[in-house]
């Protein structure tokens, strides 16, 4: 056995031992927080002339492994790590020792075809049977982004070789929710089409679109000169999980010709696991990916080849070279099947209504509203300040009281919950419940620790 | 051992000898060709309600390994894979494994401190000890995509809010090598600034940008009213590997108040080894890509945090959330120091060079050009052509040699280099020396191959 092979499979033990086994032991801790300064010194960061032997090298990876939090631990719910999957774990391991990137089929095959596989079943599953396209892209901001373009590509082809010099002042359309601090934002500043041009559509007490609402918004840029061109609808909102009505949405959109995007959360029910960009279901779409993004680089899209160079995948993306991805999805897909997929997304949604349910019956807890999802949001309230009025006083040292909860669950490494604002509202707890692996007993331990965190604070 | 361990156990060791040992030997071929039709059928694609046994799924990643491209081959030069690096992919199943995303110091405190070393390292040797930033991205189409954002917020910070409407058209400018078919042009599409606002200065004839050529196009530009802006320079091309001469570009930036961005070659001397984006040594833009791409996602960087919020790196990228890539270079570099790492470029160099120096020699083949970097360009000339006089009537012919060759390569397996046009060249072939583990042997081979694969073709 050759020395490479011999530290290949002493660190694939390691890996196997501190990142499988004990990562989602729910007797180990979530997290063994440092400070930056302190962990910088424990993980002797600096990089030398010299090399390091293998064993110090393994002790590295042992750190790395140690200091990292561990997502897939059943009480981990931070946001939107959805514990182990072995298989899908495995084929991410074969695709970086494969050590391939998807954009021409010669150099990437299985992965090509895979991803294709993937994506029409995902197409059929909607009903879109034909005249479909999609990519899969790194996260959910960039497919946003795609989108936004694809949007205006077919609002006016010419802005991909002119510019927006000529443009009339194009305006995006997204509710409150998900208005001011997200992806649709960030892709109208990257785009050139400017923050300010993103209209915050309000929505209702649960988070979602008002529909006569965005139709007021469409007026009142077309008073103002400008033109509208795109409605971000989404399903499963950041904060609260909630759906916008798409099908009244969608016939605003029809009536005023605007491309409609449901952003779909990137846990939704049954088969969207993925965030994924797929197209509207019209021929006119089929090469939309390929004509807005193509920029045919002649050492790549030679037109020559020997085989179909519409496997070749690369002009379809911004990036050109993208990770097989799907891969993942793939096998863990054939591993499961359909079925036990939409098993483990209901066992989830079921363990996000079973907190609620706790939350609500449980004294000092407060849910903000009923979850018609996986995210659960609520408040805790120490004994001290459970008497009392609800109004200023109350609200300001509520505020205080998750980060400190926050700050003490992570240095006992317990467990990790996110907190936040929303509004006027002073900060809450937001747990996203979908880790099928997680247990009653669990989300019983998150409530019984905060409380036992914050009982004494005032 | 739980069945979803001994599944882990057992799909590693179909790893380690299908996609590190196997996929590494030379006596083993470097593609297994199947038409898109054929391998359809032999990957059983479909995705189904019911789910698979743990023994089929392992017959599927045999399978997804067979027939994927052996990228870390000694005999493959299709583009860019530089041979299998045991440490890096350690370092990439460990990031899989541990499952994690970069974004906030809390979710990823180990990665985020290993890219910030890796990045201050980098900086340090360039020079730019204090007051750079950066970032990892994935890959090179979206870094020079991030340096024209960064650009454009520099010179007008107000686009980002309100678009490009009221901007003057904005061009940018970088050499025709890379202008007609690039990241560059991506980018001016995105970004609403337009590809036609790129302008292509004119190169020498071994692909360098001619600056007296730029300086003529910055005052074409200004002639027309249009506001130049942003200046791509390129550090090895991609088809001659040419180096564009950056200290005379960067007189005529700092004269006109341009931006120069330099965008390195995946693969540039000593330690450019990854695709980045430094940014230039000043105070000012210390928190130019923080600013530049800011959204302030209100569930993520909560400003009451219990630790210095600086270290929260999401905000300062088009994605919000990354993977952390820098962990793969931190953990090779820490292994192999940067010594070893010099000298493996400067033995691939070398073999680049040999190469030219054996195409030169042998009969039937011509050099582009002597290269000066790891791009080898040649043309082979079978023997029936090699009477017809230099014209259009054999560079016609020429023009059919290379694919052919290629698709005989392909189908037997027996290494995988590229081919492509430039200017009004004819098809030839293009060898990116760059991974250090091929021998002069191999090198020899590919010449007599193409000989072998190509001697019949009139």
């Amino acid at each position: 056995m050759s020395a490479a092979e011999r530290f290949i499979h002493e660190a694939l033990e390691v890996i196997i031992d501190e990142a499988v086994k004990k990562a989602t032991d729910v007797q180990e801790k979530v997290c063994d927080w440092q400070s930056p300064e302190k962990l910088r010194e424990l993980l002797d960061l600096e990089l030398k002339d010299g090399g390091e032997s293998d064993s110090k090298i393994l002790q590295h990876c042992k750190n790395a492994i140690r200091y990292s939090v561990k997502t897939s631990h059943p009480r981990f719910f931070n946001q939107l790590f959805a514990g182990l999957e072995p298989y899908s774990m495995v084929a991410s391991f074969i695709t970086e020792a494969v050590k391939t990137s998807l954009y021409t089929y010669e150099v990437a095959p299985v992965f090509t075809l895979m991803e294709d596989a993937v994506l029409k079943k995902m197409m059929e599953l909607i009903g879109w049977d034909e005249g479909g396209d999609g990519i899969f892209n790194p996260g959910g901001s960039m497919s946003n982004m795609y989108a936004v373009n694809l949007a205006r590509y077919r609002f006016c082809p010419d802005i991909k070789e002119v510019g927006l010099y000529n443009a009339p002042r194009l305006v995006m359309f997204t509710s409150q929710e998900v208005s001011g601090h997200y992806s649709i934002s960030k892709a109208a500043a990257l785009l050139g089409l400017g923050t300010k041009n993103v209209y915050a559509v309000p929505s209702d007490d649960r988070g979602k679109m008002i529909p006569s609402a965005l139709e007021e918004k469409i007026e009142l840029a077309r008073s103002e000169g400008a033109v509208p061109f795109f409605v971000n609808a989404t399903a499963g909102t950041t904060v609260f999980g909630a759906f916008d009505p798409v099908d009244e949405i969608a016939d605003i959109c029809e009536r005023h010709s605007l491309w409609l995007h449901v952003d779909v959360s990137s846990f939704t029910h049954s088969l969207f696991i993925l965030r994924l960009n797929v197209l509207r279901h019209t021929v006119f779409f089929q090469s939309l990916l390929q004509r807005c993004h193509s920029a045919k680089a002649s050492y790549l899209f030679q037109q020559d080849k020997f085989y179909d160079v519409s496997y070749d995948t690369g002009d379809k993306s911004v990036q050109c070279s993208r990770k097989p991805d799907a891969f993942k999805f793939w096998l863990m897909w054939k591993a499961l099947g359909s079925s036990e997929l939409e098993r483990r997304v209901d066992r989830a949604l079921a363990m996000a209504r079973y907190l609620a349910q706790t939350v609500k019956k449980r004294e000092g807890f407060h849910l903000l509203m009923k979850p018609e999802y996986a995210n659960v949001c609520f408040w805790y309230v120490p004994p001290a300040l459970r008497g009392l009025p609800d109004g200023p006083e109350l609200w300001r040292k509520l505020h205080t009281v998750a980060p400190v909860i926050k700050e003490r669950m992570m240095k006992t490494g317990s467990m990790m919950i996110g907190y936040q604002t929303h509004g006027d509202k002073p900060n809450f707890f937001r747990m996203v419940v979908i880790n099928p692996q997680v247990s009653k007993q669990d989300l019983d331990f998150v409530l019984d620790e905060i409380h036992s965190l914050g009982k004494d604070l005032r």
